[in-house]
């Protein structure tokens, strides 16, 4: 860590501020240039907190040379992190497609849908049972019923589930559950994130709407410091002020996590534009950018005219998806589970 | 709500939509024009899905008429709500300036910056016992220790305490505090704010960093429907491409909360730019905004020379900034608590 | 248009605004529900100052129904807009590349880059004479000497020349360039856009760094209501609070453009990242995402070791991100030309 | 100039930096700890390219010690740059209003609004005569003519006039304008700024949609490195993803210019918001922030009831404001120019 002192003939706080930090156990090294005192700290700096010392009178700036994140840091761990869930891999060079639904509706509808998604190519379902609205007066999911159902689906076929938990509370009815998934807005939630740490099963950390790359790596360094080191990242799209999509979906995210980075990074095709035409394109651009997998809305209600053109696809639209993507993995050097296939 | 058409000749979908909307129990208008057709819904649309609505193929764009919140809206309620908290009230023309450290580090501590602020004006004690903080390395704060600190210099001095709540697992140890804050992390972590809206007390509830005033508002209707009206906004900044502040104190937005809600609103100037030398400036322009209220961080350690010019003040600082806005507040329109000072 | 009144009970007010509206040569379709009422704007709106209409204290909101551009608008002109440069075309299903060093600083170096990006795959050279720069003390370019290299490479190489107008004040030396790009920074430099609408070249107009695809369009339409409708769009990334790249490249901005625009669209991955190594995997998503071309950096200097790793390609490295790009134009249904190939 | 190196192995590549730096006329400081490396750049660097090292492979991060502005800059000019318009005084402690109609529309209209400002206390008469507009389709202003009645405004009140330049086109009929002003997006017009550095003129900069503090400054230092040093600067909102605002007052950006730059620095509270209600409260919050003055929206068409209500006041509610800001300048310690009032 650099700190870039402004007043630098304010001998008593610079002593003062020097003694702080040696008292956390790190070395000091000065440099006084003509202009300039810059102190440089040596040691483990991932303690050390960087917005006290840049609201310091006497501090210019304060810059970072060590990434504040450890266990997910690629510097320690150049390997890629692979995550195996039920036999199906993300990471290192492994490419996976979780499909479902938005929101679980009934069993019939669930296990419909998961078989849909299983033939056209998905190894892992999804769906919501309890959902995150911005309104109170919005239907918050079935609860722990969905996740009933969900688990009926993965026995019926085969598929490893995945659903975003809301509460500590409901911990315990989701130990069984494959993929834990971590929604935007809990993305700092960091009780939360201490609590799944604890827990035997991999976490679906979505990014922030508002979050950058750093603070999304620091919250998988909640979850694994507290020993779960299986952290899938999930980019979701954050918010710009740009109207015509629901958010901005940001590629060039992924590229940039790889190199810092061992964790396997997904995308969210469907929640960050808000617009199934949009899946598909977004899809392949996630392909493109180097993504180890997509996570895609899938609904199958054909009596439900409504839905058609909603942020889902329908199952014959993903299969399509499915089909481009399987043209594009040996472009990035990736490869998809295909016995799956039906 | 008002629905505009994009694809006009899909009559079977429009009127698919259309019988589902009157499945919600609204009525629906059609207006056809030459090259437009408009659907205006008529009825309680808070529960209608806007998202999912916009999301059809078949729609250029969807409009609320009505706000999505009922509770907070001055529309039904256009009086000011004036929230009392031991004898200070906040809202109606009354203005309160809450004060004391960021963590709470000892009694002693506490105490000390309790007695300060209260000479200096301050009516409310706030202090940090659970801390959110990026990284799991820094300093956590003391927890359920802190608690206990707060509740004595409560005792010692007679001030109400403000502190903030990061899980509904702590809950009952929140019940003895005289304001709960939500903070800006958490103001979409939806299953706390139900849990708060079944408690006695009042909620701070703080502007999450990259949400909308509508959306700060739903949340404030998470506790509301449950049924705790006493709900206190604090805007503490947004975060904007600008890197000079920690973030951007959007000021304009309490005029505009003024229209929008009967809740009172105030402002936190240390948080924001997390610089204590725009503490007094911001301070005076929030005053000039028609803040209710302000929250302001106060330190009182003087051997601890590295805090001096921290995002906190000074109490002799501090009692300069409660000056100035004695000076101003009548040209406001608001009048502060005086008795309290010594 | 749709204005949605607030204050039904100001007949006054409401009245003299329908006047007002009916003065602009529009019919007013009133719509009165129980507690709202609804004004609809029927006739060309292109011409109605709706952030006026906005700030009157009897309005709620308005919203446009028909978008404010129509040269650009796909709805009247379906097929897509083919723009040839020199035999090769942009839209309709073809793609181009366009590279080049990013500045101009020599005959030889620019003619040697010129022959290397032509050897790789690109059609037409880019380059920049006229360089805008934050800072007055930074090199501002070779300016009229660079457009004259430029030409020397053209002729040399046969290849379109593409490169950056500041001021109106040098039109004349551009009117011989074949592509004249429009800088992020002079996206909304209204007074050169419709300077640039009485040339007969095609205008590259890059989108500003925190414009919206609408006033982006909008843009395109400042130089076509003038009558030069050969603009190519290039998403070149927004700002945000992402420091990791400099900008954040909007690739879904591609699908939505080819929703609203018959206008080609093409996408500049060299600067919005600023990272050479980000240049490939967000060429490849940006062909997945459905742009027709791209601008890259490209430099030939093996002696300016320093320019290894800026955001500048090295000649093999951008062939083989060519050599991917073929690869995947057949997945979304695009065609490159490739007589120039060597 | 701090340059934190990543691949401190690569000694060829360091080395070649290092040289490349020397020739740009710098010394290299070398600090090579356990597990970095850093190079300190000694000597004048606001001519080095901060965005090209930034992007070189073997670097981590790069941080300028020095701000790369000069002239603007406070540390090279301690005391308050004083601009004198006609006597009238921006900066050290003097406050300046400036009002008048959003557009020139007649030479009755603007005497008018001119004698209804001077009366309630303004000492400079702003109005547009080129106007920027998103669409070609809107009103343009009466350009030439506009300035013509302006000036006749001038001659009957002894008003100085404030109005804004779009071109480097129309340079000559502004020479005898009081104050020119450069609007948000021409701020990075670099072509027009140098232009205007030439000028014998305060300039009058507005801040970008999306700029920070330092592009703003830097723009300033395009003008005042030509040699024009009377530069005012004026915030007026930056874009974000609030949309009840059309832009958000960074308000605290007025204390960090404050530190930053001796230049004077304003507030334009009626464009930021696009509602005339928030200009008395915005308006006192930009005083309480410390700026040395407003620049706000007055109309006078009592005949014309659309405009009520629209950004613009009314003469009579802008004297309130006018009043308001007299109670509270004492408390920041500012004075206005009283002689004028009638």
């Amino acid at each position: 860590m650099i700190i870039v002192i402004k007043d630098q003939k304010n001998e008593k706080q610079i002593e003062s501020l020097k003694n702080w930090i040696k008292g956390l156990g790190l070395d000091v090294h000065m440099s006084r240039g003509e202009n300039s005192l810059i102190m440089g700290l040596i040691g483990d700096t991932s303690k050390v907190d960087i917005d006290l010392i840049r609201s310091l009178d006497i501090v210019e700036s304060v810059q970072r040379i060590q990434e504040p994140y450890k266990n997910a840091n690629r510097k320690f761990h150049p390997e890629d992190s692979i995550i195996d869930v039920g036999g199906h891999k993300f990471g290192g060079g492994h490419f996976q497609i979780i499909a479902g639904p938005c929101s679980v509706e009934s069993r019939e509808q669930v296990i419909e849908v998961a078989k849909a998604v299983k033939a056209a190519g998905a190894t892992i379902l999804r769906g919501g049972a309890f959902k995150p609205r911005t309104s109170p007066y919005s239907f918050q999911g079935l609860g722990l019923e969905g996740l009933e159902y969900l688990k009926e689906a993965r026995k019926e076929t085969g598929m490893p589930i995945c659903t975003e938990i809301m509460s500590e509370r409901h911990i315990d009815a989701f130990l069984d559950i494959d993929i834990i998934q971590v929604g935007a807005r809990n993305m700092q939630n960091f009780e939360l994130l201490k609590r799944l740490g604890k827990v035997d099963k991999p976490i679906l950390l979505k990014r922030g709407l508002a979050n950058t790359i750093e603070e999304w790596l620091m919250s998988a360094e909640y979850i694994m410091s507290e020993g779960n080191m299986n952290v899938i990242l999930c980019e979701r799209g954050i918010r710009t002020f740009e109207p015509y999509t629901r958010n901005t979906l940001d590629l060039s995210a992924i590229p940039i996590l790889k190199e810092k980075t061992h964790l396997p990074v997904i995308v969210d095709p469907s929640h960050a534009s808000g617009l199934s035409r949009l899946v598909r394109p977004m899809s392949l651009a996630a392909v493109g950018a180097g993504a180890d997998g997509l996570i895609i809305e899938v609904h199958n209600d054909p009596s439900k005219a409504l839905c058609d053109g909603a942020q889902s696809l329908k199952p014959e639209q993903f299969k399509e998806v499915v089909d481009n993507i399987d043209v594009m993995l040996p472009i990035v050097g990736k490869k998809r589970d295909k016995q799956e296939r039906v």
